[in-house]
């Protein structure tokens, strides 16, 4: 019982065959084709090439596969699998399921937000397992999400459930690049942070990125702190934001900002227990995550694996 | 196939018999029993009364029940069914469900929010008909609400998913009941707005309540039209979080302040619009609800007659 997992973001392409379980048996990792005359083709084959090096390495053949799981960056038309990264330009509607239920027939073909895979992978074998009612988070270039829900994935009207970084912590904050306002991830996501703390003063020891901005903080940089503490609280509002409307049990946090620790956790804590005052959102629980870069593959293979939880879709 | 609907609020209480198409049959309503003596045991009498007279006017008998349904005000235990209503404070603990499975044994008795039934009945046969991922809200004394998500009532970990009055819209605003700060229903109750409007200098021509407040804002008083589009404002930036969180169909509203019409759902609309920017968000649309005071019976009334989309509790 394998399946073939592959997560595909604008900086890396991942994939993986992961056995019933849930376990990574073999995985393969490169960066994703860019810059101006990448084209969509190219792309693909680079993809096709990577599948066969993984089966390859696996030792199984396609049709062993009892399925394939995609985690893909948005956005996409859901289930039906074109997809238009926002950082993969080359790809605009490319048809990225059909290609692959081509390359694969007559197995399932299952394709998702790549933040939903994490979601769904943290739910299904990392920190929000065992619970029924789960929030998984990415923070990192941007901030991501998927939503649990009485022990099922939530897709919502279009598959587009869990953009938590799209919730309002700061109605007069800044613009997002949604085109509203004082979303979440326009005060929260690493490239907003560190442009924050530049225009704040701060002048990192390297480029300003949020992971030197991350260090930065972690050696005492008042600026960097400060930046932390702006994320954590963000984070914390809407975290209670969507626990009270979504009655949560636990909220896992993952992606590169995530690994700051209790610089950013601590104020998220904070935030969190001011604004979460009903009863039933105390017991929620904000954890990391579990699964690191692993998860979006996981979650993938979840789409096949257990998709009387995870695939609605028929 | 009959069911009895009981819809219990710190007003009034309201019984129906409820036939299969969602239709009341037969309906009675009169004021909650309040004041500081009123114990427990007297409202329990009053709506064992209440119970006869509209079985009796409906000409059928207990046995001939297939199902009670229960909204009743929070927080409860749910799905036990003590309530303990905020606004019913002779009742702190009360044995609601066990009391009615006594009174009506061998047929289901199922109890839950008094917003999330009319979230149910306007998903049912209200408004939010034909549409998969629904949010129902009440604007009254308090704002409420439930969620209903691919077909299905979400209820989360503890009965409370759906809790929109809590979602925050302004970190920095006022303190809630509830202890935290900023949430919609600190701003857009109507107690809340009225309280606003006249430290803006509003005398009304009655009681300072919300109901004078909206007529005297569809007089053109500036102070009125203020607190409206400070209310709509409030509604329009939580449901774009709702919306972005949980990818809707369809955002149902009702309640007395509902009643206010364009004053109040022109500025909700615009906030909406200038929040919920998301291509999958834009295709949202909110309503005014449909089934007015029924609401929460009807809703009551399909926890037992549609248990397979609204009843998860077993």
């Amino acid at each position: 019982m394998s399946v073939l997992a592959i997560d595909i973001g604008g900086t890396k392409l991942a994939l993986a065959v992961v056995d019933s379980g849930g376990r990574l048996t073999t995985s393969v990792r490169i960066p994703t084709p860019h810059g101006d005359d990448v084209e969509a083709e190219t792309i693909w084959r680079t993809l096709v090439t990577m599948v066969d090096r993984v089966l390859h390495s696996a030792g199984i053949l396609s049709g062993e596969l009892v399925g394939v799981g995609v985690g893909c960056g948005g956005p996409m038309s859901w289930p039906s699998g074109e997809v238009s990264p926002l950082n993969i330009p080359a790809w605009r509607g490319f048809p990225l399921r059909d290609r692959l239920v081509k390359r694969f027939p007559g197995v399932p073909v299952r394709l998702h937000n790549d933040a939903i895979c994490v979601a769904v992978g943290e739910h299904w074998r990392g920190a929000g397992r065992g619970w029924d009612n789960v929030l998984g988070m990415v923070v990192s270039t941007g901030v991501g999400g998927g939503l649990i829900l009485g022990g099922h994935l939530v897709d919502g009207a279009s598959g587009n459930a869990g953009h938590i970084g799209h919730v309002v912590v700061d109605p007069e904050g800044p613009m997002c690049k949604c085109g509203g306002r004082g979303c979440l991830e326009a005060i929260a996501r690493g490239p907003a942070l560190a442009e924050w703390a530049v225009a704040q003063g701060w002048q990192g020891s390297g480029e300003p990125t949020a992971v030197n901005l991350a260090a930065d903080a972690a050696r005492g940089h008042p600026v960097a702190c400060a930046a932390m503490r702006r994320a954590g609280r963000a984070l914390g509002i809407a975290i209670a934001s969507a626990t009270h409307l979504c009655d949560l049990d636990v909220v896992c946090l993952g992606g590169g900002l995530s690994q700051a620790g209790p610089l950013l956790f601590d104020p998220l804590e904070e935030a969190f227990r001011a604004h979460a005052r009903m009863d039933f959102a105390r017991e929620v629980r904000v954890v990391p995550a579990a699964l690191g870069q692993d998860a979006g593959m996981v979650g993938a293979a979840a789409l096949v694996l257990a998709g009387e939880r995870y695939w609605s879709a028929g």
